[in-house]
């Protein structure tokens, strides 16, 4: 990749494609950007490949904030640093990187925690902003502003990112930049959350609500764990072929459960509860269902799922009490990314963790709005962009 | 105390003095029954000390159900078996048991995994019956049924209990039935919450809502694990003096907080909140509360509390996805009775878990309707009653 380095372009700003969101659910707009110098604790990368995260979809339709236009999404990406600013010593030119949405700055109670992936030195906020000093790096060719997404905007060829939400990874021959880049969100927290969060044990069943990519996700780490039941729920009948690949044993459909409540079709199934439940929707109704079916005395109920600002879930005190269940939320997959994206590379290189089935799409930059009617339309699970093939 | 024992009445029916709730919220009344002799799996218990627990009220108050009368409560009691049904091989006459509310089969599938003390076999129910056949073994002297409460009843100088409900145990000399009562229910409730549900890391904070006996426990349990903080919080200033004595560092009265939310005045003590949040009160909004104020990333918060039928807690759905808190319930503390009274008597024969500092009172047992008026008026922590003086 060293023929791609641009050290001359080191302090100068960049200028470079990027898809710009403009109005909020309209195509995006392939246009000329400029991206500013890295600063203090900042790395410039240009971006090898981005993929389209259902995150990026909801933030593109909201027209209200935290919807903000004009805006470069994109946060799952992998790329190569192209020069870094002031203060920065774990990286340099020609580094590959793994950005997050999630920093992980190394330094706060948090991060130096083994419990918690929470970083708070700079924690996750849904700004418009670099997360340190709260301003852009992007402008338009007439000098505007251009909004940021999630501390990366990887739906730019460059991109600005604070090296707290950068992982430095090594790729050996063997690895592939469009399937490494799948660390960056949606893989990690699914697995993560099935590893980290719940701690899947071998022999026990797993129910995960929604069979999206975090959901298959999750599905990949229970089987890895060794589940003997990973029962899958999802409106649409054809996701139980595909969530077969990634172990899904079961299937069930909630149109299909009649007067009964989705809780208690699982209940049934079970005999009581599953071990572990996954909410990767975003519905309060389904994150009580989720803890309505997990196991007395020892179930777990994880939830992955975005809901709506404000909305809220409701427990009966009684059952709180009484049967012992855990509640709990996992973002980022309870995983920190400078140690855990590494570990899961390796897994993957390893061929313990499969990434290449999660990737159904592969398309060039400029095709992104493309990719974008594919996983609204539910016909892709990863589509991954390459920024320059 | 083998000087009590009397095989001679054992198959035969017992008369002797119990206190019976013959109104709600009336005073007890002190009368003759009849104890049917211990039917398959249970066993015939003389009472040597029962002391009054929280719930006793909460149910002699109930006029609708589950609330039930005639009946004879008391549920946290010590006692020598008199005599055992058919099918009994693990306890015999003279053996000492302490009776619980829960019960502990040894042979389901909760019983028989570590994780979990909710026996399935005989799930917990607030139930006016003996737990096996629905049936009881109390009559008054005109030959009407008088209810059981919590499998227990210990309110009588005799008592028919489930095996699964009775734990056995050697006291030593040094060891006094009106302590090791109390391990029956608050005190293991609480200490229990600490330690095993909660798993109480030294060098932690913890904050405990509602300072009565069970609340006082989780502060001995937080105590002996060397939590570096315990914040209580009561609405009784005078109990800041109490709880001292169990570990009780701060004290926070609600009713100081002025317009502050009580987990924002948290939240700024603890510097992002506590590592425990144990809520024993029973309202639903105090559960979100120490939720509220449990730490992003690794704080636990334990429901204790009962709250009142169908009320429910509220959680925003945002908050439980992004701060990775932790909630769950305990009951009996997520100790087995059968293995962890034991283990919770060593300690305190140890000199570690100190048992005498909660027992305020000791009266005969034709004193009860003074030991529910203590209790009632908050002068109380335990009052002990024995029943043979």
């Amino acid at each position: 990749m060293s023929s791609h380095q641009k050290p001359s372009t080191a302090g100068k700003p960049i200028r470079c494609k990027a898809a710009v969101c403009r109005v909020a659910g309209a195509p995006l707009v392939m246009e000329e950007v400029t991206v500013a110098p890295p600063q203090a604790h900042e790395a410039r990368i240009r971006i090898v490949c981005t993929s389209l995260c259902q995150s990026d979809v909801t933030f593109w339709k909201l027209k209200d904030f935290p919807g903000i236009t004009p805006r470069i999404l994109g946060h799952e990406a992998i790329g190569i640093v192209e020069s870094v600013g002031a203060e920065v010593t774990e990286l340099t030119e020609g580094d590959t990187v793994i950005p997050v949405f999630l920093s992980d700055c190394g330094e706060c109670s948090d991060c130096l925690s083994k419990k918690s992936n929470l970083c708070s030195k700079l924690p996750f906020k849904v700004s418009p902003w670099m997360p340190r000093d709260g301003t852009s790096r992007f402008t338009d060719l007439d000098g505007n502003t251009i909004h940021h997404f999630l501390s990366v905007s990887s739906f730019s060829e460059y991109t600005v990112v604070d090296i707290a939400h950068l992982t430095k990874i090594d790729l050996d021959g063997d690895v592939q930049m469009n399937r490494a880049c799948l660390l960056s969100c949606g893989v990690s927290t699914g697995v993560g959350a099935a590893w980290r969060t719940a701690d899947v044990e071998e022999g026990t069943t797993v129910v995960i609500f929604g069979l999206g990519s975090i959901g298959l996700a999750v599905a990949e780490g229970a089987r890895i764990r060794g589940a003997a039941r990973i029962i899958g729920i999802d409106m649409k009948p054809e996701k139980f072929d595909v969530g077969k690949k990634f172990g899904i044993t079961e299937f069930v459909n909630p149109a299909d459960c009649g007067d009964k409540p989705l809780s208690q079709v699982i209940n049934e199934m079970t005999k009581g509860g599953a071990d572990y439940c996954f909410e990767c929707v975003g519905l309060p109704s389904l994150m009580e269902e989720a803890y309505a079916c997990c196991r007395k005395g020892w179930g777990k109920t994880i939830v992955l799922g975005v809901a709506r600002p404000m909305s809220e879930m409701k427990l009966e005190c009684f059952k709180v009490l009484h049967f012992g269940k855990i509640l709990t939320g996992s973002l980022f997959g309870g995983l920190k990314p400078k140690s855990d994206i590494p570990m899961l590379l390796k897994r993957y290189m390893d061929r313990d963790l499969e990434l290449d089935k999660f990737v159904t799409h592969e398309l060039d930059f400029e095709e992104i709005n493309t990719a974008f009617d594919l996983l609204v339309e539910g016909k892709s699970l990863r589509c991954v962009m390459w920024m320059d093939r």
